[in-house]
């Protein structure tokens, strides 16, 4: 079926993170190039600062969310569209009373997440 | 800048179309593998059935449309995740007083659109 309601996506935890489910909308297994996904980062929830080897395309859908990628902080809200090269250092956290909600759009390339401390 | 507004970024129309325009929110100028467009269809707008030699992964943000893909007319509306392979042919229809606006994402390989007959 090429149409989906988001909703009727299963949605997994995100382990590195706190408060974050991603559901893989299409996956690498349905589309040759790119995968689509949308996490939902419940209010107080984060992703610690880290590195992907791929790259990521992302526009926020709902909620509000400050990140931080290299070396700069912003907050992003509704039709905020974001682009983290691959390797660059990248957070979110959470901010307000609703869920912050973000498509993220990777290419279906291997991918390794390495989770940096404070000073990483 | 990775963070921009949607609302920033200059649209054009799409020639194939009626009232509707197109806005390259990440282009392949700025990202190597895969472009983020949004589409902003007013009340009344279409894109005539057609094909396109690169698959379309799409979010359905605001309002609604009947999509033909292949041989099904669906309606859909926000929050629907819609995939079109390569090759495939595919028209919209914007339904309703409000307008219908999606995101689509597409790999940054050449793209030809054929505009198909109605029997096409």
């Amino acid at each position: 079926m090429p149409v989906k309601p988001a909703d009727s996506v299963p949605s997994e935890p995100v382990g590195a993170g706190r408060g974050t489910r991603r559901q893989v909308l299409i996956g690498p297994d349905e589309a040759p190039n790119f995968a689509l996904r949308r996490f939902i980062m419940e209010p107080g929830g984060n992703m610690p600062r880290h590195t992907n080897t791929v790259e990521h395309e992302q526009y926020v859908l709902r909620g509000r969310a400050r990140i931080g990628i290299g070396d700069q902080v912003v907050e992003v809200g509704p039709d905020d569209v974001v682009y983290i090269p691959a390797g660059l250092p990248h957070w979110y956290e959470a901010q307000g009373d609703e869920p912050f909600e973000f498509l993220c759009v990777v290419p279906n390339h291997p991918d390794r997440l390495t989770v940096l401390g404070e000073e990483g």
